[in-house]
């Protein structure tokens, strides 16, 4: 039989010992669980885009696979913790809106509220629940135990930045953020564009700039040239080829991007 | 039977082949292990801040984890390569203070010297013991071999930093540094704090500045506002909701906090 | 029969969702595979440091071990996705030169273009082959798959960086990045340095400054000061004793290294 496999992704970093803390919370329950970093570098408290790199990553691995997803300013006050059940896989984290791109894609089988004490640390202090709580639960979940245990049903938060808004001709997207590469990436995706033209003749502003070019790969135009693109995620990228568009166009998370069709056509 | 845990943590960063080498060491000759990362992002040389971090998770893993800390100024020179047993684990590293902070809490069983090349890479550099001596040890004690057989007995450095000064009515403690969120960890822990009176009611002053707040989380003050608490360590944190209080402190590792009791009563 | 390792070298950084997805896209197809970072912070499109890299830690691993190498910067054009079999190792990228540190050491056995999509991703993007080819032929190849079937026979690049020029009495060499410790590393190895006279008489320059110290462990001279070393990957370093050497000489990739004998003895 497959080991479990746990993922984590975090604004914890990499410098401290919180993340080998969780870790060593999982392998103590479950010392068969596989354990794979999506990334602990979500800039701190940037939940948005925690949600957004989880979503570009959890379906390749394999279904059944347990992801903890810790991006938590309110951690200690009142937002719940919560585990999610889709067909193709478990979510546990705080009850922010982390997992409103997974929902937006995938059916929603069951959320629990997590409150049987039995799954978390012996002791939880109020500041750090990855390594007292959220760990834990993914370690016994992964060992087995029933996922109604938990705690009581409930429905998780949806957040509203999942989606542009679509008005005739015009799609009013937002930035999500910039990968490592300076590509910046936008909530609008490969469906929203209009099925019966061309990328090439859409007109595709960032901020008040104009982004000239829609290509397929970054390399289809000159070394530091600007284009759009749909990256690997199935999201509408603003990238240099080998420059930094984030400095370049100076966005930040939520700099509007707008795309029009030029004839006015409606999309 | 379990499979035996290997964590690292050094000052090697993440950047180069360093820590790749000593994982590669370690499935050579132990090809079970399951190696876990800490950190490798301790500040160049800061033994002490290593010190804190491996105390803030080492106990979250399963008892006989093996744990090998490099933060290695010395390296090459007379420093001594050791090896420590406790109750609970095994730690391996230079013998220049970085296990101090785990021999205040946990009783040493026994300490060793590392000269036994058997236990060794076959070729030993003068600039790289985390490969060539500290990564095998492990993997070879990992493997089963025998703790006594890797060198004579040693009693290993216990650094000065690891205890705030205690005072009728006032405790002197220092910064131990900052984590990636900027709270300010200091040397002194919970248990350091008067038992018989509220915390709410201690002055807190780090440099010259006073800490207004003592409060058990983030987000009882309000975005911005600075606090004092005991963090998910049991170490005084001093902190800013959703901020960096490092940067708005201004702090260095050994800036001095002092704690003293309002009406002069003795700790 | 021990598990298959696959290693991952890459510039994607460690703050996407890019480096999981070929995490999962392995264990997705080979549940066994023991994953190993070497790292991802390579520099952005730096083909010559990530093969310095991949050099200096592929030989701790246990023969057999499948190393994936993802420098890219042209991804998605004509560039070829090939794989390399030596005697110790087997080797998967693009044939941009990345292997050509490998090629220097070891014996070519087989190198294939990677051409059979039955072993990549069901859906290939044009912009990430990480996930999409070299991933999935990785955890194939892992799996048992035949490395022939890959693709027809193709011939590596081989980059010219990698050795100095040797002329009498002078080694001109260049640098080829800093580690994170700011110790600059050049492509001049032990075996390129005369073999009849003492290290300590030879004269280095870098840019047009002159490197006082040839020593053997960076503690041999004072606190700050330069030296010549060579170090742990048999590469003449020039470093600083805890210092940053990269930031005092302010070099960059290329800059020249000069060796030369005082007495102008041939090499």
């Amino acid at each position: 039989m497959p080991k479990p496999i746990i993922t984590f992704l975090t604004d914890f970093g990499l410098q401290d010992g919180y993340v080998a803390s969780m870790k060593g919370v999982v392998l103590k329950r479950c010392p068969d669980a596989v354990i794979v970093d999506i990334t602990h570098l979500i800039p701190p408290h940037d939940i948005r885009w925690g949600a957004y790199i989880l979503s570009t990553c959890h379906l390749d691995f394999p279904s059944g696979t347990i992801h903890v997803a810790v991006v938590d300013p309110g951690v200690g006050t009142s937002r719940k913790p919560i585990a999610i059940r889709t067909c193709e896989s478990i979510y546990i984290g705080p009850d922010n809106g982390i997992f409103s791109f997974i929902l937006e894609k995938s059916a929603l089988l069951e959320a629990r509220l997590l409150q049987n004490p039995d799954y978390f640390r012996e002791k939880v202090t109020p500041t750090f629940h990855g390594r007292d709580i959220f760990a834990p639960v993914a370690a016994h979940l992964a060992s087995g135990a029933s996922f109604a245990a938990l705690g009581p049903e409930v429905q998780p938060i949806r957040a509203p930045w999942t989606r542009p808004k679509i008005e005739p001709g015009t799609i009013v997207g937002e930035v999500l953020g910039a990968d490592r590469f300076g590509n910046i990436i936008t909530n609008i995706t490969r469906n929203d564009l209009p099925h019966n033209v061309h990328p090439e003749t859409l007109e595709i502003r960032i901020e008040d700039k104009e982004v000239p070019v829609f290509a397929t790969t970054y390399g289809s135009v000159p070394l530091g040239a600007p284009l759009a693109l749909i990256g690997s995620s199935d999201h509408l990228e603003i990238s240099i080829n080998q420059g930094n568009a984030a400095r370049h166009y100076r966005i930040r998370p939520g700099s509007p991007v707008t795309i029009r069709h030029p004839d006015n056509a409606s999309f």
